[in-house]
């Protein structure tokens, strides 16, 4: 018997709803398979744990996840109750930090039965490879003076190892996929970090020839995420760039609701973790309306990560077969609940077995 | 006789295309206005420019810039003759940050006959408001450690004044449309200057309390941008958010060929500058078909900023006939040339005279 640990943080608002839902699913894959086993371990982690203890997890919190296999994540966040610096620095990107989570890969593609907003939008199928640990988002900056000369600085810092890591894994995917890779710059406008990074990705695509690449600024990637998201296979991108365009591959798939997300610890050192791309929707909460997929696809990328590719394709297939079929959330222009979704998913899984 | 002396930078590509065009529907205005007239002066400084001068402009080109009314360029940039950040930071932004041009304006709306690959653009119309001086293009930074040390940095400055300056100049054009400004922000992720920008845009609206406000971080706007444009009226955003979401803002209109923007100097120091959104286009070059209502419709905004706003509307207006009537270049989908949208265009100006 196969046994993977999982430490859930179900964190704030839908995330409570959706993960125990993706959970479900997951113990009727293990089912399925015979010989695999999660076992789930779950952490109350979130604003509201904040108000009681004024911090977003324990001191030895980060001891405490260190001996899982993996973390799976629903959501972080809520303004109401504590500003989102101090919610998302004391989990989700802490988690991403400390245990050296560096890369970020993000999905989007056509799925049956979504409507895209996209009016032509072609079969686009392609994958967003996050550079998560340095970058735009660095903890290097300040303010000096106060009132009207008040000046603020934030330092970006891109390492080459660092940013050759992010590449490395981008090729490495690519090679199993369209083999393109194209590289997210904007080095006509920001003059030292981003042509720091064209020239490791020169570096980079050296090593492999057999890829094709290409380098867009980010604006112009932009708008080709709007008229030609069909021409994209894997795109490699900073921190922040990564993260406009995953919530973009997002918009264009039809909703922020389905789009999945796996934080990868390269070393081996730390358990990687697997979040939805959504945030906690503090406005839909309690109403069972939530979208689950993005969870749900969220555990396939989990399955994948720990050697089960065939089981997280079966995954992916009847997800689509699901949305296929009608079964959708509000958010897709659906009447389905987040329960109706998910048990759909179950019984179609169930017949497979 | 009103008199306004523009200096004409066509610069690059297909700039050098657009611009005559444009130059010749202002003249047609002038002479349907009567009192007004407008003196071109042409300076060829473009990458070819610089081949032969190993500058993109003369010692002396500032100077020579300082006392016109106004300057309508072109396109800058063609990375087969010079790279783009030697280009871009010799000609356009050179000028953009030497004459205190701190406020770039870009509009973007559903135009009449413009397909929209979006499948249900509502009628959106909504304007960037982009700082156009500091921020995420700042001069200031570098590398340290050759090979696999090596680090590159590089700092964001955002100053009270700067960013003041832009969100005040939001709340004057919400003032004058929908009442409605969002701040474009990332202060979950990026933890010095964006909290630092909410925290200006907490004070400045608070001298609008008759404007209605919200903050949006760049990854969930951008995704708006595809999904409900037709939320927005004004969008305040720093120079790296504004770029991209003006980006964002001509692709969901149909084509980058079609966006206007303004770079503007508030201090009344130094000339403004008036350029299309699009860049220089080499692949389309001579070929007569670079559509011109990027140009033409930036033509519309330097008559707005030079009082003449009814004969900007009117333009506007017969730009929106001329697409409606389907003179479209192969950008939108049609076979109509670079020269047939121009003289469609003032032909039917010609008639309201
Ligand atoms: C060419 C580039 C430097 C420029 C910018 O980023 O400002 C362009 O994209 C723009 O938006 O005017
Ligand atoms: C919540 C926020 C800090 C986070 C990020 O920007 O990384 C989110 O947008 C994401 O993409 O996971």
């Amino acid at each position: 018997m196969k046994k993977i640990t999982i430490a859930n943080i179900p964190g704030d608002g839908i995330g409570k709803e959706v993960v125990p839902a993706a959970t479900e699913v997951l113990n009727t894959i293990a089912a399925i398979h015979g010989g695999l086993k999660f076992e789930f371990t779950e952490f109350p982690w979130s604003c509201e744990y904040y108000l009681e203890h004024n911090q977003m997890m324990p001191d030895d919190g980060m001891e405490r996840l260190q001996d899982f296999d993996g973390i799976f994540l629903g959501a972080v966040g809520n303004i109401k109750l504590v500003p989102d610096h101090v919610s998302l620095w004391g989990l989700l990107i802490k988690i991403r930090r400390e245990f050296e989570q560096v890369i970020n890969i993000r999905p989007a593609k056509v799925m049956k039965g979504v409507k895209s907003p996209l009016a032509n939008a072609k079969d686009f199928d392609l994958i967003i490879v996050r550079e998560n640990s340095e970058g735009e988002y660095s903890e290097i900056g300040g303010k000096i003076y106060r009132g009207e000369d008040e000046l603020a600085i934030q330092n970006a810092v891109f390492s080459r190892k660092g940013t050759e890591r992010a590449m490395q894994h981008a090729f490495h995917l690519a090679s199993k996929r369209k083999k393109r890779v194209t590289s997210a710059t904007k080095s006509n406008g920001i003059t030292y970090s981003m042509p720091f990074w064209d020239s490791v990705f020169e570096d980079v695509s050296k090593g492999h020839p057999e890829i094709s690449t290409d380098s867009q600024h980010i604006d112009a990637l932009s708008a080709f995420f709007v008229t030609h998201p069909e021409r994209f296979d894997v795109i490699v991108a900073s921190n922040l760039f990564g993260d406009i365009l995953s919530d973009l591959g997002a918009g264009i798939m039809g909703s922020i609701g389905i789009a999945p997300s796996a934080n990868i610890n390269v070393n081996g050192k730390y358990p990687s973790m697997f979040e939805p791309v959504h945030g906690s929707a503090p406005d839909i909460v309690g109403k069972g309306i939530a979208n689950p997929i993005g969870q749900i696809w969220t555990a396939k990328m989990m399955l994948d990560h720990f050697g089960e590719e065939e089981l997280g394709n079966t995954l992916l297939d009847v997800i689509e077969s699901v949305t296929g079929d009608g079964f959708l959330t509000a958010d897709l222009g659906g009447k389905h609940s987040t329960k109706e979704v998910t048990d759909e998913i179950i019984n179609e899984l169930k017949k497979i077995d």
